[in-house]
């Protein structure tokens, strides 16, 4: 199996499960009691908390463990809102192409009075900092743009945002869930007040996260309850999947840097490679790119085929992302950065792993170029394209 | 350690854990993609639905993973609310001792407009039916009742009131956290719309629960973003946790009527025992009670040095629930049955699990007795009552 689908989740780490097992085994007590056998559950959570904060720049006390990305970023925003909503303040900016857990959160705001505005991507996927800036108004609460985007992979200009975000006074939350692990990110640099982050998607468990709050920043609770996570995030914290993804996090960031050099020379390889397939084209910016991201169109094919066909090759790949596999519609980042719904239809993610090789890039290159090749062959819109009655597009 | 905090936490089962480890390094996609290796995944999810449904006579598709007992408490109630809210019926039923998880969401429901109604639970912990039919008015939209207390064990008549809430059509939630696995539950029989479980509670792990919504009624997202669980729970599924939550659950219930036997054997002992103690009282119901539960208060003394020296013993036990504990104030439980403060103080929760002998039920009633009447032997509030300068209240 070369499994390059690394953007929906990742294998827990050797690491990971070896310290998850072994909390699960000595460390099983509540956190909350008082007795002995629960207080050492209480050490490895706040160990955890001690790790995960160190990595991206944060106090311990700023970090609340959650049950995974999508439920840290409902709460920041919900947060946010909650904070704006009592000084009169109702506006929120965020992009076309963020997470449906962003777009979704912000859909339910906006029937609840408030006003949002997406910022425009343009064609690289790209949000400029200077549209931020001229989108924020007297009543803005909230700038909510995610670190590096799911699907295509291209990494915001997140310190200028943030820059901004601080002197016109806004909270700036930041949906880091592609990003942490992967690449450098300082909440403190970056001038970030909530960043949200997933556990399973840099090899640490499933249901499992954590939200970056700047320390001042009163968050609402989601999951009203007990008084666990100071209060605002109840129920029995997950002490074995939270000590795992401190686990999984700080080996991902020690070899940070040596994995991302890797990466990024196999992502041009085989973005190159790819290229070489007549009427494709990369989506997304080359240069502002996750070291792991490849996305292509490639015009007169179905990705869902595609992906079909590579998975009887051992190929585990996407065409975007997992969340909304299963729906017709084409990816609302390739509609956002201004691909047409046919050639939207036709993408390829290969989000590739660290341990990815030179042999593994040349099987995806041979392979994809065979299947596009293939499904062309037996296309309708392909003959219409290759008898001149349709326009080619890339 | 002699571990006598089930209500706690349990700790894993070794086949729950087997499950775990294996579905971690063996179906470790993501259920949503749609490869080979993303649907075995989702095979590994639907099945862990087949056998959760099954355990408590409800259909696969009624059953919706969650984070834990808190989310689907939480995502219960604010789903029957917002049915409520929609025909203009905006009273809710509930009881003085309930969870937490309960309580603080209705607190926050009655800050939006709802009327709460907490009915009594009388000196035995025991809800009457009767008392829930009187209270149901014309906009009543739901009844939430725990099926058994987390702190002193009473088993509610639930089935009673199952059939007055479908009788006059109002939704009926039951938090079962402490039931699940450990008595039989029918959500069928007990015409149960609405059930929250938690993992940890049956020897499965932390960070993993679920809600059972009976088919028709539409839950409200308590956390937005992807189609997962039907639309209805965003958040890459905890596909390992899940399938071991089944396993926990499938395991705890075919040895349910032996290890119940056995606990109500050993409890009983234990009551028995303690009672000795003189100037104590047993909290909650005798006969309807949690085959592992036994809650007591002693006169004079502080429930927090009890733990500590019991836990220099070995014993690893709690005044009530460890959701709440570190807080200075008494049990809301054990005030809502109507102990006063100085007694609800001196409580003990000794929440024993299947594999409990005769031999640890002479351990446990000979420490506590030996420790409660240390600590008697320089309390000044005993030395009051001693001296008949204070009345005697048990």
């Amino acid at each position: 199996m070369l499994y390059v689908d690394n953007a929906a989740t990742t294998k827990m780490s050797a690491a990971a499960i070896n310290v998850m097992t072994t909390v699960i085994n000595e460390n099983w007590g509540n956190p909350s009691s008082l007795y002995t056998h629960g207080q050492s559950a209480k050490e490895v959570l706040e160990q955890a908390r001690v790790d995960i904060a160190a990595v991206i720049d944060a106090q311990p006390r700023e970090i609340y463990f959650t049950s995974g990305g999508s439920e840290a970023d409902n709460q920041a925003i919900r947060s946010a809102a909650a904070l704006g909503r009592k000084k009169g303040k109702m506006h929120i900016i965020s992009s076309a192409f963020e997470h449906h857990a962003v777009l979704h959160t912000l859909d339910k705001l906006k029937s609840e009075g408030f006003e949002i505005t997406l910022l425009d991507v343009h064609e690289n996927g790209l949000i400029r900092p200077e549209e931020v800036e001229a989108a924020i108004r007297e009543d803005t609460c909230l700038v909510t743009i995610m670190y590096a985007n799911n699907e295509i992979g291209t990494i915001q200009p997140i310190r200028a945002i943030g820059e901004i975000c601080r002197r016109k006074n806004v909270l700036f939350h930041v949906d880091a869930v592609q990003a942490v692990g992967h690449i450098p990110v300082s909440v403190a640099l970056d001038n970030i007040d909530l960043l949200s982050a997933s556990a399973h998607k840099f090899h640490g468990p499933k249901g499992v996260g954590f939200l970056y709050a700047k320390k001042g920043i009163a968050l609402s609770n989601l999951i009203e309850g007990g008084a666990q996570e100071r209060g605002k995030r109840a129920g029995t914290e997950n002490v074995p999947g939270i000590a795992a993804m401190a686990t999984a996090l700080k080996e991902a960031n020690e070899k940070l840097e040596t994995n991302a050099e890797h990466m990024r020379k196999m992502r041009d390889l085989l973005i190159e490679g790819l290229r070489q397939i007549p009427h494709s084209a990369l989506n997304g910016d080359e240069v502002n790119r996750l070291p792991g991201n490849v996305n292509f169109c490639f015009e007169g094919i179905e990705g869902e085929s595609l992906l079909l066909l590579l998975d009887d090759k051992g190929i585990c790949a996407s065409s975007g992302s997992a969340c909304t596999s299963g729906s017709l519609d084409p990816s609302h980042v390739l509609l956002a950065i201004g691909r047409v719904h046919d050639v939207a239809h036709g993408s390829l993610r290969l989000s590739i792993g660290e341990d990815i090789t030179e042999a593994d890039v040349e099987y995806l290159i041979r392979s994809v170029t065979e299947v596009v090749t293939y499904l062309r062959s037996f296309s309708p819109i392909w003959r219409d394209l290759m008898a001149g009655k349709k326009q080619f597009i890339l």
